[in-house]
């Protein structure tokens, strides 16, 4: 690898110019080796946030990142697989139903999944609400399950990407999390490194989102069908609507039962039609178009694999969740139409009762969230039980409702975002 | 002191705010203890390069930077106060002529000086090649050398702006040096907290200096000029030409043996010019215009007070100059005009023969440099003597040798720049 020096690779893009592939090899590489400093990474980071960097060099910052550590291989399955990842937002529990529906339509789904951090929730932190299941699995085991089960959520190991775990946590600090390309490639080494023949990303856009406009959203979404596709993997993006949580619940437990009641043909619209058409393009982008996942989710395949994915993990499918100590109940504010109710600050209120972490080392409360009884676009009367609060902890309440002051609309003007905005393809 | 948080200070920069004066404080106090992280603070510095900072917020940080440390007051001495600032340039001894010079003419100089970095050459490397010379002085010793001899150069102690050398430091790892708004706070901050009544800038621009373009250097100037007056130090600026090294040497002994030609009344015209300008702009800083430095100069007053203040600080004025161990000849390259002569090419030559270092922890070299025989605008003959390269270290001829490379040109069509290009006054 030629030899380069932080400074030189700084003033490039500093000074607006295109980082040379030479200079992008070994300033990640140097990087991840601890010989470029955190101090210069940050610098750099925010020269390209601010600077920007186009799709060559995206590109290549990417497969920089894949090479920083090892790569999965998923050929020796007997299926063919998919992989879906959400930019995150709240109540977004759709893996939960999603990945056992896909593996009952005969496409393995290896789901990698995170933690939360901030008000978004983490599929991880959610599955653990489930008495005795556990995250952390062997190369081995997943594999094992993947090939038995037909799907597997679990921790992403240490081994992929280091580079990008070593950056996300510099970016976090440094106010630098907000770059397109440092997102888009952070993204999609990770997914890129996991080896699955067929990517669905799931681009949240709305006030609970990471990309709260719109337009940065689909040029977000744009970037990574275009690394995805380059790398070989069939990769297709959905934009959807994050200006209102998914479903009836924010939180660890509650959205587990939510998930659940998916699972068993009932469960809010929202969650079931996002569900549905993630897994039609999942489906699609591993060559089985022709199978119906409505009908999977109908007849209870989809039940029977979650119970399995479940037990695989050594979580009991039919214990009790956990239930919170306290609970406290909003009413609704007048009649009419619910006009709004804003994701981002549900998504703090949930975050304050106990269901999110502010560093990455908490630990979060099963127990906590929020549970809502209807949906925007929904009729309302004045003073029903609109809002439940769950926590362990009661003293958490006040802050939690100072987080909802102005979050709940009954009939304003107030137009909800479609569902589903867009869907973008190379 | 209001408590803010570090990554709201650097996205408040990053999205193009302005830092109100409490997120500055902050930044800069919570820098200093080391609660900012400096991968957090290259970060801003970057943020601040890229997106500037406008009068208030500078004027700000420099504030808070002098409020980071102690502060000096010369008010107490019998004489008026006068300091100069170079931005540094190749072959730029003028301090060592000028001090003694102002001080002759009744105007007591308490130069806090600087080592080199890179290509520019430093005030105490320079007077270290004089036998016995020490530049580390107490506040007691320096206090008492201004108020016996009247001019004192010496090291800057740790108490001067302690946030100022943490992040000049820091900017120097991470691609944020030339950011104006840093580079006038940096210098400001320790002129202003030194105490001094009245302050020239020598603010260079061309090949050979920080600022190569010359209204980023009228720039830089005037922000200096405001942030001065702006402290009640009355400032004055003069943008001067760095395309060519002054004078006739670069290095450390042959520069001091450069300045006590000046100081017998010879030496180069333009060193002679550049040092009556800013003696005259010293005093009548200091309310003494009346009095002419040519004077003083012409009649040995300035080597008197020379003498005495490299005896002060245990040199002897009297003693050989180091030799170097090797020398080697470069001669005209043609017969007629000199009409270039580049500073960074002489700078960098000098550099790798010793005479700078690489690492602010290198030793140098007092017999190291370059000297020459013609200055720019002068006729040459071709095979004439041209430039002497001076090393204790044959090994380095090579090196310097390439940079030199291009850097003389006999009657081309190259406009030298007028030694004096802009007068910046309040």
């Amino acid at each position: 690898m030629a030899a380069h020096d932080a400074v030189e690779v700084i003033l490039a893009k500093r000074d607006k110019h295109e980082l040379s592939d030479s200079q992008i090899d070994w300033v990640i590489d140097a990087y991840t080796r601890g010989e470029v400093a955190d101090e210069q990474m940050s610098a750099l980071a925010m020269a390209i946030l601010l600077n920007g960097m186009n799709r060559t060099e995206i590109a290549r910052w990417t497969a920089a990142m894949i090479a920083s550590g090892e790569r999965m291989d998923f050929s020796t399955l007997s299926r063919p697989t998919a992989d879906k990842h959400s930019t995150g937002g709240v109540g977004d529990k759709i893996t939960l139903p999603l990945a056992p529906l896909v593996a009952a339509c005969g496409v393995a789904v290896p789901q990698l999944s995170g933690r939360g951090l901030g008000h978004t929730g983490g599929t991880l932190d959610k599955l653990e609400s489930i008495p005795g299941w556990r995250a952390a699995l062997s190369n081995e085991e997943m594999f094992a399950i993947l090939e038995d089960v037909g799907a597997v959520i679990c921790a992403a190991g240490d081994g992929l990407a280091p580079a990008d775990k070593k950056l996300y946590a510099l970016r976090d600090v440094t106010g630098t999390v907000e770059a397109i390309p440092l997102i888009a490639s952070s993204i999609m080494s990770k997914k890129i490194a996991e080896g699955t023949g067929a990517l669905v990303l799931d681009v949240k856009t709305g006030s609970g989102a990471f990309m709260r406009d719109a337009d940065d959203a689909r040029t977000l979404a744009r970037t990574m069908v275009g690394l995805g596709q380059a790398a070989g993997v069939r990769t297709v993006a959905l934009v959807t609507a994050m200006d209102r949580p998914l479903g009836r619940s924010a939180g660890n437990a509650v959205e587990v039962a939510e998930a659940v009641e998916v699972l068993a043909g009932g469960g809010p619209s929202d969650v079931v039609e996002l569900t549905l058409a993630l897994a039609r393009e999942m489906l699609a982008g591993a060559g089985r178009e022709d199978v119906d996942p409505a009908a999977a989710l109908a007849d209870g395949r989809a039940m029977d694999v979650w119970r399995r994915m479940i037990a695989a993990q050594g979580g009991d499918p039919d214990a009790a969740l956990p239930r919170p100590a306290e609970t406290h109940v909003v009413n609704a504010p007048a009649t009419g139409t619910l006009t709004r109710l804003d994701a981002f600050s549900l998504g703090v209120a949930a975050w304050r009762l106990g269901a999110g972490r502010a560093r990455k080392e908490d630990p979060v409360s099963a127990a906590a969230g929020i549970v809502w009884t209807a949906g925007v676009g929904e009729q309302v009367t004045a003073g029903q039980p609109l809002l439940e609060l769950h926590t362990d902890d009661p003293a958490r309440i006040e802050r939690a409702l100072e987080a909802l002051e102005g979050a709940v609309g009954v009939d304003t003007a107030d137009e909800p975002l479609p569902l589903v905005l867009d869907r973008i393809t190379a």
